[in-house]
C-alpha cells in the first residue's frame, strides 16, 4: 500500500509539498509522471528514463491487455519484474479508452475541446448515443481493438484483475472518461454509472496495491462537486481528475477549483492526461500532486524541446546554423554533448536518435521544472 | 595526419595489432568501424555508441552532401564539432554510391551476389553500359538524389573537396565501386578510371587529412592484383579494399588473400562495407586492420541481437517468456536492464526504444568482439 504526508503547504495557494511511499520507494510531490503506455517510455531506454529524473510512470491497462497480455506480464512477476523498473509505478483503468476509442475518435475531439481549432462543435452526445466501436453498458464496456478488431470487455471487475496482474503501485476504479461534446443529460447518466463502478471496484479489491477513484463530471460545476463529494466520500487511497475539462485551460483551472476543495486533504491527488509544461506552476497551485501527460514525449518525437527560451521547433531553419546547446540552462545528456544545428540536422533527417535525444531533454527539463515548483513551495514562495 | 604502428604480429596468420594515431585520438586495431551515414549512428546517440566502445566511425560524403550539405559542416568547424563527436573519424568518397544508386539499385544486388538467393544473374554490365539514375564518365559520375531527383556531380575533385570541408581524420580517394555483374573487359575500362582519379586525388591532396587509396578489381585474381599492385605503389596514407567480392563469403577471403599481401606492410588496410560479426575473425586473419559494415546496427533496428549464443530474433515467440538477459555473457547497458522477454515485447510492438536497445548491444559485442580477437594476436593465440 502507499502512505502520503504533506510536509509544507504554499500560504498563498493549494499548493503542497509531500511524500508519496510506495512499496517501490518514495515519490516526492507534486510530481510529473511520464506515460509508458505499453510498459515503455517511447524513444528511450527506462534507464534514461530514470537518469533524467522520473520517479513514477503510468503505463496503459487497456493496451497491455492487447499485447502482450496480462497473463504473461504475470508470469514475469508483474510489471516492474517485467519492465526491469524498481520505481512506483501506476496502470490506468482503461476508462480513457472508453473516450478515446469511442467518441473522442468518432468527433475527432480531445479532452480539452479548445485544442482543436475550427473543430468546435455542439454537444450531440445525448442519452443512448453510443460511439462507433466502442458499446457502453451499465455492466463495462465493449471494445474492439484498433489493431485487429477483436472484441475486449472491461467492466469494473476486468479492469481491476487486469490491473492487480499488472502489479502497479498504483492502481485506478473504472470509469467513463466523457467526451467534451456530451449533453448534461448524458452526464448525469455516465456518472451514476461511473459512482456505481467506483463503488464496486473498492468492493472487489483486496487492498494490496493502492486504490484511487476517479471524479468526472466534465466542465459543468454541479456535475464535478457531485463527483467530488461523492468518490472523495469513499474510502479510496487517493483520486484521480479524470474526463473532460472544458474548452480552455481557463475552463481546466475552473474545474480544478472546483474539485480539489471537495477531496479529503490528507489523501494524493492525480490529474490524468494532463500536463503541458506551461501548466505545470497552475495544475500545483490548485493543490494536484501528481498528473500525467504524454505532450513532453509526444512532442520530442516530433522534434519540439521545451527549453528555459520558452519550446523550441527543431524544424526550424534557423537552428542549422545555431552552435547553442539545446537548452543552455540544461544539464541533461543532450545538452550536454549536442549543438541544436546537429539535433536540427537530425530532426529534419528524421533520424530516430533525435527523437530519443528530445525525449531524454523534454523528461530532464519536465522533472526539473517539477523540482523546482517543490522548491518554491518548500521556501514558501509558490 | 596519422601514423600507425604494428605491435604484434599472429605467427599463424596475417593477423596484425596495431595502433592508428590520428588527430583525433589512437584507434587499437583490428577495429570494427560502425557506419553513421548522415553523421549519427542510427537510434542511438554518440554517448551511447561511445559508451558501447566505438573508437571510430565512417560518415558518407554523398549523404552529407544532400543533407546538410558540406558548407554548413565547414562553417561548424567541421564534423567532428558539427557531431560533438571527439574521436577518430571516416569518410567514404562517394564511390560506393555509383554502385548503390546505380547499377546496384538497377540489378538489385549487394556487394556480395550471394546474399540475394534466387536472384543469380549472368554479368551483363558490359563496356558502354550505364545506369538508370547515374551517368559514369571519365571526369566522374552524375548522381540524381534519391530525395529530390536533383542532379549532383561527384568526380576526384569534387569528393575529395567535400571530404576536405567535411574534415574528417581520414577520407578516401573517389573510385567506382563495381557491381558483380560487370563483365572483365568492362572491369578493366572501370579499374583504369579508378586508378587515374586514385593518382588526381594524391595530386590534389593537400596532406592535412589521410588519404587512403581504394584497391577495385571484382571476383578477378588478375584485376585485383593489378590494381592492388597499382593502388599499393602510390603513396596513399592508407589502403581500402572495395567493390565486388564475389559470390559468397569463400570469394570474399580468397580476395583478401590475393589483395592484402601486395599492399605496403606498413600502411592501414581497410575493408570497405563488409564485417557481419561471424566474419571478424576470419577478415583479421586476413591482414585487415579496420573495417566497416552496417549491418549490427541495420539488424539492431530489425529485432536481432548478435549474442554468444549466436543470432537471436528477438520476433520469436519464444523470447515472450524467457526471462534471461538479451546475452547473459555481455555487461552493456541493454544486457544489465532489459530481459529477453521485455525487449521480444518491445520488437513486436515496433517501440523505437527496442531498435535503441538492440543498437546499444549489438555495437558492445562486436566492439568487445574486436576486442577479443586484439587480445587473441597479443597472446599469439589466433
Amino acid at each position: 500500500m502507499i502512505s502520503f504526508r504533506v510536509t509544507a503547504r504554499s500560504s498563498r495557494s493549494a499548493a503542497r509539498l509531500g511524500v508519496l511511499s510506495t512499496p517501490h520507494g518514495d515519490i516526492e510531490t507534486p510530481a510529473f509522471v511520464p506515460v509508458a503506455t505499453r510498459a515503455a517510455v517511447k524513444a528511450i531506454s527506462l534507464q534514461q528514463a530514470a537518469e533524467a529524473g522520473c520517479q513514477l510512470l503510468i503505463c496503459n491497462t487497456f493496451h497491455l491487455h492487447l499485447t502482450p497480455g496480462e497473463d504473461l506480464v504475470a508470469a514475469a512477476g508483474g510489471l516492474h519484474s517485467f519492465m526491469g523498473w524498481q520505481r512506483p509505478l501506476m496502470t490506468d483503468s482503461g476508462g480513457y479508452q472508453v473516450f478515446s476509442l469511442g467518441f473522442g475518435r468518432d468527433h475527432d475531439v480531445g479532452k480539452l475541446r479548445g485544442v482543436f481549432p475550427g473543430k468546435e462543435q455542439q454537444a450531440t452526445i445525448k442519452p443512448g448515443s453510443q460511439p462507433n466501436h466502442v458499446k457502453i453498458t451499465d455492466d463495462g464496456v465493449w471494445f474492439r481493438s484498433p489493431r485487429d478488431g477483436s472484441k475486449h470487455f472491461l467492466g469494473p471487475a476486468e479492469s481491476l484483475a487486469m490491473q492487480r496482474k499488472l502489479g502497479a503501485d498504483i492502481v485506478f476504479a473504472f470509469d467513463e472518461c466523457t467526451a467534451p461534446l456530451t449533453t448534461p443529460a448524458y452526464l448525469e447518466l455516465s456518472l451514476r454509472r461511473t459512482h456505481a463502478w467506483a463503488e464496486r471496484c473498492l468492493e472487489l479489491h483486496d487492498g494490496e496495491q493502492a486504490l484511487y477513484g476517479i471524479v468526472q463530471g466534465s466542465h459543468y460545476r454541479e456535475l464535478r462537486q457531485h463527483s467530488a463529494r461523492f468518490i472523495g466520500g469513499l474510502p479510496f487511497a487517493g483520486f484521480g481528475i479524470g474526463g473532460d475539462l472544458g474548452q480552455d485551460k481557463q475552463d481546466m483551472h475552473q474545474v480544478l477549483e472546483w474539485t480539489v476543495p471537495l477531496l479529503p486533504e490528507e489523501r494524493p491527488r492525480h490529474l490524468l492526461g494532463i500536463g503541458h509544461p506551461e501548466d505545470f506552476d497552475e495544475i500545483v497551485r490548485r493543490g494536484v500532486d501528481t498528473f500525467d501527460c504524454i505532450v513532453p514525449t509526444l512532442h520530442a518525437r516530433h522534434g519540439i524541446a521545451f527549453t528555459a527560451e520558452g519550446r523550441l521547433n527543431l524544424r526550424n531553419r534557423r537552428f542549422l546554423t545555431d552552435p547553442a546547446p539545446l537548452d543552455p540552462a540544461c544539464s541533461c545528456p543532450t545538452c550536454r554533448y549536442a549543438s541544436r544545428r546537429y539535433l536540427a540536422h537530425l530532426v529534419r533527417l528524421e533520424e530516430i536518435g533525435a527523437m530519443a535525444a528530445l525525449t531524454v531533454h523534454n523528461l530532464h527539463y519536465c522533472n526539473r521544472l517539477a523540482a523546482s515548483l517543490r522548491e518554491a513551495i518548500a521556501k514558501g514562495s509558490l
